[in-house]
């Protein structure tokens, strides 16, 4: 055999490119993040044994719609190329439209969402709660009662819920020598891990002056904070909580991931793949008011609180992703974009998004392989182009 | 929530005692020989997507029967327990005769084969060796032309097939100073890994002054180089190799995992995990001359060569490993023991077996997690278990 592996290929890059130091960077991340499982320690949340996945269907005519996002018209495809995805499902009225997948990724295949995992997490967040597990209104010391010397000695489940600890932690995705970089250690991400754990790392975190509750603050360790908060308040691991809580009653079809720490602790805030199929099947639950297959799988009324009603749009205001949505607000790990459709969404860097649109019943699951983590002109593109996906579907 | 976890009332420990530094030893390997995943990174090697596993089928009447391999007689249920076996599934004439499965193993599992894995990635030799793609007989060089500094500079891949390379290196398990300890951090097995990979560690390798070929060393380097050589020869990685050329058409039900080092080399020495069931399947193939659900997976001279005909007599008996198969032979990574009955099998550290007895056509895959990695009057007794049990089925 000389010349290209059959990875070289595909790819145009080899496997032994791609290392620990360099995966979230393009052109590594547009196989990486396919295959998070091969960089660091990942659990698996099997679905139901022998499941299988309803044939690909093809947007077909939709890809070569025009849409008018930049100054521009370009079709439906040409912006998902642009912007860098590597999959989309659209479904409406509970019913997949159409799949698109970039050349670099299979249907079938897993993705990391990022933040949406956030997202995730908080619907076993909603499910424990409504069995009177977890107590959102709790001190967070009444489980991790070690929080006391931390940020978190004063804080509410719902202030971490809610992103509005006061943390003093800058989320700086690029610089190697902050704190996120010593986080991004004990997360296993980047190299050099594997003497702090995750749970040390957060439990080191100091506090600002201003009072908790009054401004968004995103800052991730809160949500895997969160789910040492859940594994803590149910005695199960995360992995264990999210197979048995979500993904069987969901009917999600594929085997789902999360990445661990060195001590097992799930990356609830980032570490979550799953099919672009199966996060579309959660926005659908989360549209349908908490409901999968006639079951319900989280109380209606978190939904309705997650989605419509609950959070601060003063709280909001004082935040920095106000840019994207002006009329915003952030409840439970989720978006409310304050648009006129009522929409709401789960957002991870780098291209994640589930985006779910009530009145025209849409849900839209996008992957992506961004090569900057933050792309804020692009974010308020991608909010415009699933705005008006949603009419055209 | 108070008290134990789900996790501690099930396996004894917490989770967050395993750690990669302990995750070999027991009581943690109970856990962790079925979750490598969550330790290091691993590399899926998916089934056909909606395959389920036939319902498991208790070994009944068979675990209360009588064996005599100590001084005392004892029940199998008692030598499963004593010789610390996670797991056994016996076949017979191709059919499953039973699954036994200790307390801290559930049917479904995937567990660690370790050098099992080995012998797994020969058969992918021979099957790429039946298609043209590898020859055997070639120098290393061949495939790996930057092997000319190490070891391997005039060996050929026969020598690496039959362990008798003649390499500068032992496989001292537990000395954590020696250049085995070397190894394991490029496997990323032990921590202090991602510095060097295992092909670079494997390329520094030296020769003793004897020839190749004339003595049988066991030494696990040979077996990790021969999955980069069936990389090279294929231009496929090893994960993908296996998925399509042995695990689809063995009919292989459950997914199978392999670790990889930092580069995404395959541990093809000792990291495939996988069902106790399909580890049986591997070994009905065998027993079928390379045929599984009549189709051809390796060729038939290559399995005779294999398991009766091929092996050095001569070279095994200057080996180590003689004490456990005195009339023995190693060819191609499988163990011929030299029984009247004919049996050969695969043989993974802490308690992991695949044996198979033509005479009585069964087939018998044992799981363990046994304390410490070699334990030869276990392993003896385990021989003498096997051919007792099938004798008994």
């Amino acid at each position: 055999m000389t010349g290209k592996t059959a990875f070289e290929t595909r790819y145009g890059f080899a496997r032994n490119e791609v290392l620990l130091s360099n995966w979230r960077e393009s052109p590594f991340n547009r196989w990486s993040f396919q295959n998070l499982g091969e960089l660091v320690p990942t659990a698996p949340v099997a679905a139901t044994p022998g499941s299988v996945e309803a044939p690909v269907r093809d947007l077909s005519g939709l890809l070569g719609e025009k849409v008018s996002i930049a100054s521009a018209p370009e079709t439906v495809a040409e912006f998902l190329t642009r912007s860098t995805s590597d999959a989309l499902t659209v479904m409406k009225a509970g019913k997949v439209i159409g799949d698109w997948f970039a050349p670099n990724m299979d249907f079938g295949a897993r993705h990391i969402i990022f933040s949406i995992s956030k997202s995730v997490t908080s619907i076993i967040a909603g499910i424990l709660e409504g069995e009177g597990v977890f107590d959102p209104e709790a001190p967070v010391t009444q489980y991790i009662p070690e929080a006391v010397g931390s940020a978190y000695a004063d804080a509410s489940c719902r202030h971490v819920l809610d992103m509005s600890v006061s943390l003093d932690f800058e989320e700086a995705y690029l610089d190697p020598e902050s704190a996120f970089a010593r986080y991004r250690r004990a997360t296993l991400w980047n190299p050099g891990g594997g003497t702090e754990s995750l749970r040390e790392f957060i439990l080191t975190l100091q506090r600002l002056e201003e009072p908790h509750g009054k401004t968004f603050r995103y800052r991730s360790p809160n949500s895997d904070l969160l789910g040492l908060l859940l594994e803590r308040a149910s005695g199960q691991r995360f992995p264990d909580l999210m197979r048995e809580k979500l993904w069987l009653p969901l009917g999600a079809v594929s085997e789902a991931s999360i990445g661990v720490d060195m001590e097992g602790t799930a990356r609830t805030a980032g570490g979550i793949s799953v099919t672009p199929r199966d996060l579309a099947r959660i926005g659908e639950m989360m549209r349908q008011g908490g409901t999968a297959n006639g079951r319900g799988i989280v109380p209606e009324g978190w939904v309705r609180d997650t989605t419509v009603a609950g959070g601060s749009a003063e709280t909001w205001q004082r935040g920095t992703m106000v840019h994207l949505f002006p009329k915003g607000r952030y409840r439970n790990k989720w978006y409310q974009t304050g648009a006129a459709n009522g929409a709401f969404c789960g957002i991870g860097i780098h291209g994640q998004w589930l985006y779910v649109d009530p009145k025209m019943e849409v849900v839209i699951a996008k992957m992506g392989s961004q090569p900057v983590p933050e792309d804020y002109p692009l974010e308020r593109e991608i909010v415009a182009f699933f705005e008006a996906l949603s009419g055209m579907v």
